[in-house]
């Protein structure tokens, strides 16, 4: 079970050199499939200069099973083992976030290049810890990334390079949402996403994350200061399975939800511009609603992940009478990342995200640059989430990020 | 200039009775114009059970031309007088907010029913008075309505309507929005409605009025109390005219906005849900979006000013593979509103909810029953937006509305 | 019942001697009521060259409770006694389409300005005699136009400059669709607009004629040749009322569907160009969907009357990665027709159309100019809608439109 | 370069002895890596019957650099070398279309299951004779198939699913139309699929099939006979690179275009349903919309593959009040094939096809049943499109599709 695929490599490589980065990934859950096809993807449709193998898929139970389902060379239990590794070049994390801190510090300790899913952590001291771990290690040229794709979703790339290009002038507001739309039903599941010890947060960090990572890739500015709100809209929902208790029939049990349903927030950018925020499960008929829109003083720009090959385009700077927002279908070749895909108009789908990702994680390592977004820029978001969270606590009022 | 229209009166009513209602007009701006289309309109199409008589525009200056050129029988300067005819019925106020409540409580105690433009005043001051004079008219069987004409667009009734039949269960979160982007521009000029002296309020009491009543109106929950933010993003801007100054050339005198141009605030309803409320005039792009999406337990309904004669509703009781957003053409005869205008698929525009609004409040007076809104409904709105505002100045602290 | 409306017209005109144009409408169905309210409303919003005053209306039965519910200052049962009136200058036609040619020729006889509802007639023998009188009459400075409204729409008038701007260069493709869905339900009634002797033509005349007339205003090409097929998807319907038959039981008698329910066809323009239409009666869910969609070489339109303030506009010039359909919110100050009316974003519904053709036509009957769709314009179109029947009955051939 | 790939088979069957199937793909042009994509991800979401291995791609030249970069075991250049192989149990097409017969024919006569690119063939004649050897193939259990992958877009399959169901009643009308802009620059260069010699047909035949196909499919019925022009806009073009002549400058060489740029046609359907076809390349600002509406006594249905996650779907059987059409995000667990895939409201994309048919291919296999399209449904197509030019070349005659 601890071979590698030297088939595969030759195919990839006939009369080509070109040096292998073996991957071990931690985790195997619905982050871990996203993570294997993008391993498995990126390196069919791009010429990276290093060539990713997948080497070892890492779980206590189920490894085996997935590592074959999803083509990893072999399968293991202990992390600490695999990190320890000599023929393992990068940790791939797709575990639960309360265990980003401990892996990510060792293996960065260990020199394996690190992709660590988002959240970053659980907490900001675990945040600050994996910030300075990173730092460490790229002094000593070993390269760090936090997962956030949707920065890597074609139509979101182009949206900061026309924001970065002064396409829309100066920044004036911003409106940045995810809306979800699963816990709408009262009677839905208490699932371990609900339970603040394993979950660390609900609504505002698992998706409210993505809001503010978004909004702060495509403007280029950090969130300085909150004021929010977090609730939970349904305080108690049905334990699920042998947790129900002894005498209980099924669904008479149950539980307490721990975390937030909805996060309504306000921050201020650096350059001084408002930001509204909504993070929620309980938009009823939004399914994945990650949107943002951008109002600045020479145009404007929108995007909703739900047509995600789409971006808006307002151009304030045309005649009054041709003024509109304008539908890009982001499939163009000389779109960000689209030149080795498909024909102009063949839509890419979620997934794509995580094979960009590949290419520019790779790309990094292989050119010994900074990759983006570093452990700093996710300790930033953790930052923010605390705040958030801080600031309801305290009657909504306005409190730094500290960044 | 005081006589009546007696020939389109006999038009009117062939063989038939229906007693007149005479109207006066105070003020002649666009909301004057609009409010014009109404009466003239409403019982070209509508059966009223009373029939309105354009019979006197008041205005200070310019009153002529209004006058004639919108169909008044005759036009007035001082509107004390005109209050104290006997033949005329109804004051009809568009004139600015700051005017409101002294019109309002003369015409009230002279024993004219009364329309007042929203919003209902300036200050919560002059809205109590009015509120206290319309409930001591309304025992002598006076009656009062603030205009509120966005409840009468027949989508957003019909979605009052679904709301109440239980269509969308229990509210769990709301989103309103009102976004302009006609001070983009930060060379746009300084107009009296920049300047807090003669318009009360900026983006915050101009739209944000209506986000909040809608909101109210659908829901049929008052906002209890908020957290908020506004804010003025351009702070001086080129003064127009003469005001430029005896020295200045043409705009380089500037001249400061003492009004808001952002009002972002969160609400709670009766029942505990919150509301996120956005008011602005910097969403380039968007010209005039009063959107609003209202979340349910069961269901959820959206609406967008933009495109006023659909209504999305989602049905969440449907099968999981057939749920989603539906596009109803809100133009159906036995929609509100609709059975006396056009066949089905034959669009209204902005101006009918002042048809809808002759109608209802004209029905009122003859039925002897309370319009709504009432002055106590406007009183209301007027007390979040003055909560709204000492949120914002207390670092958005909860504030109660006081309702 | 003779008089006319002399306050309305004092009213009108303070100081001011603006001569009066005096209408008598023909006819009091639903077009009656439009048209009443482009008469009514448009003088109170733009500053025509003469006043119309609504005089007459006339019809056989009923005509006095339209003309008071409607506001014409007297009601007549004869049109050939009002076209003889000295007091009359403009007939309005809006009866059913078999009695256009008889009141149109003898109007324009009488020296009346004649306002023609679409379609110009029932057939091409009646139309020619109709455009010959119109051509009789010019000459001697009396005026007529035909109904097509839909050119008068903000968004079609401001698609047709753009592309005699030149904004999306050569014409390459067109395509024309009128979508209804009343006919869905095969036991929906038996009307008389699905009897040929009364209502001439189906889907073709009633709605198709609207997608030749817009293509032809906006391409500014005529079609030239035309094959397709008109089709009756139900062939017969549950005969209404007393004419179900002395022993049959309500629904159980049926007649026969006479007119088209459908029209597919493809035509060719001046230019070379192909045109693709449609007009149906059984698109289900498809309410009033008069489509437009012109692409060019160097840019393309796309307007849906289903929303009418919108239109879209690609600029094919645009670079490669800017290119999208722009969605312009046709509500601006410098739009066609749009000045007087309201501020941007705030939308114009159906009836607006027909003050925009009372506008065009006043100003045609004062400026001694030739309005369009001139009675030349209508017959070409009747032209056409014959030309495709005619290619239906041969198997689809080509056939010439004769024009 | 002859061995197979016997880790990543190991990897994939942990304990398990899944049989295996050997794929050889000859062609290796965009349709290659779309095909490769398909048979790479297929088996690491979906569980297959048979484990299939990327054996041999096979090509005339590159086929290396190919093999290596898509993950093929091996390269080959002469494809009946390949066939006669016994270690290939599936030979997959994508070469262009005046191969096909001749390479699919010796496939299933050697006994290999065929995946055929579609067209079918470039010939009536040739689609015969391949139809003929799959027929003689299936008696000995041999498999073919043609790769509408069209109709595995989740939305279009529910879609067909929904048509089944009786949900949108018998059907009254569909419209069909695949809108592309390529060619709209008339200095756009003379590729080889402007060539008859190479590419057999146009529009018509390259995108024109899909909109026949996903009509068929979804309606469940043929197309017996049809009505049409096709016609080229652009006569000729500037030849490309060493072709354009020993003595002209690049750009100044013009050859003719030999194929069709545009085809408008109509179609009878089984049961007399009429049908409007459009394929064209000139519809400016149209990049890939395959566009279907099928509109029947109870619904309707609406797909565009522009967004290919959404159908929207018209339940006529709902309430007057409550009619509209409902975009229903095609992207939950119950949606057909998106269970393995990601959580709802995660996008698939254009590729995601690819890996369905191989699901369903590989599943007939197994069970040994015949997929679905076969080869008298890719032959049923080319009828209908040499219908098409046969009619267009007769003055748009209606047509037999002999089927």
């Amino acid at each position: 079970m601890t071979e590698t695929l030297p088939t595969v490599r030759q195919a990839q490589q006939p009369g080509d050199a070109k040096p292998g980065l073996r991957i071990a990934m931690i985790g195997h859950g619905f982050m871990g499939a996203a993570h294997s096809q993008g391993w498995r993807v990126a390196p069919r449709f791009f010429d990276l200069p290093l060539h990713p193998e997948m080497a070892v898929l890492v779980g206590r139970t189920g490894a085996d099973a997935s590592a074959a389902a999803w083509g990893w060379g072999e399968a293991a239990t202990d992390w600490r083992e695999v990190i320890a590794r000599d023929d393992i070049d990068v940790i791939d994390i797709v575990t639960p976030g309360d265990t980003h801190a401990e892996i990510a510090v060792a293996a960065l300790a260990a020199g394996k290049h690190v992709l660590c899913e988002k959240p970053l952590a659980n907490t900001v001291a675990e945040a600050e810890a994996m910030d300075a771990a990173a730092t460490d290690a790229a002094a000593r040229g070993v390269r760090s990334m936090v997962g956030f794709t949707y920065r890597r979703v074609p139509a979101t790339t182009f949206a900061r390079d026309l924001v970065a290009q002064g396409r829309i002038g100066e920044i004036r507001q911003v409106r940045a949402e995810y809306l979800q739309d699963w816990l709408t039903d009262a009677e839905s599941p208490l699932t371990w996403r609900l339970d603040k010890e394993l979950a660390g947060s609900g609504a505002l960090g698992d998706i409210g994350a993505h809001a503010i990572d978004l909004t702060e890739y495509i403007t280029g500015q950090k969130v300085t200061t909150v004021s929010g709100i977090i609730e939970t809209l349904v305080a108690e929902r049905p334990v699920l399975g042998e947790g129900s208790g002894l005498s209980g029939t099924a669904g008479t049990t149950r539980g307490p939800v721990t975390v937030d349903d909805l996060a309504l927030f306000t921050g201020r950018l650096e350059s001084g511009a408002l930001a509204s925020f909504e993070a929620t499960r309980f938009r009823t008929g939004r399914k994945n609603a990650l949107r943002i829109e951008i109002s600045g003083s020479k145009g404007a720009i929108a995007f909703d992940l739900e047509r995600l090959n789409e971006l808006e385009f307002y151009d304030a700077t045309l005649p009054e009478t041709q003024l509109g927002f304008q539908r890009i279908l982001v499939t163009e070749h000389d779109h960000p990342y689209l030149a080795p895909w498909w024909p102009t108009g063949h839509m890419l789908g979620y997934e794509h995200g995580f094979s960009h990702q590949v290419v520019d994680f790779v790309t990094a390592i292989a050119d010994g640059t900074q990759p983006r977004p570093s452990f700093a820029d996710g300790l930033h978001v953790q930052r923010v989430l605390d705040a958030v969270e801080r600031s309801s606590n305290a009657g909504s009022a306005w409190t730094p990020t500290g960044s």
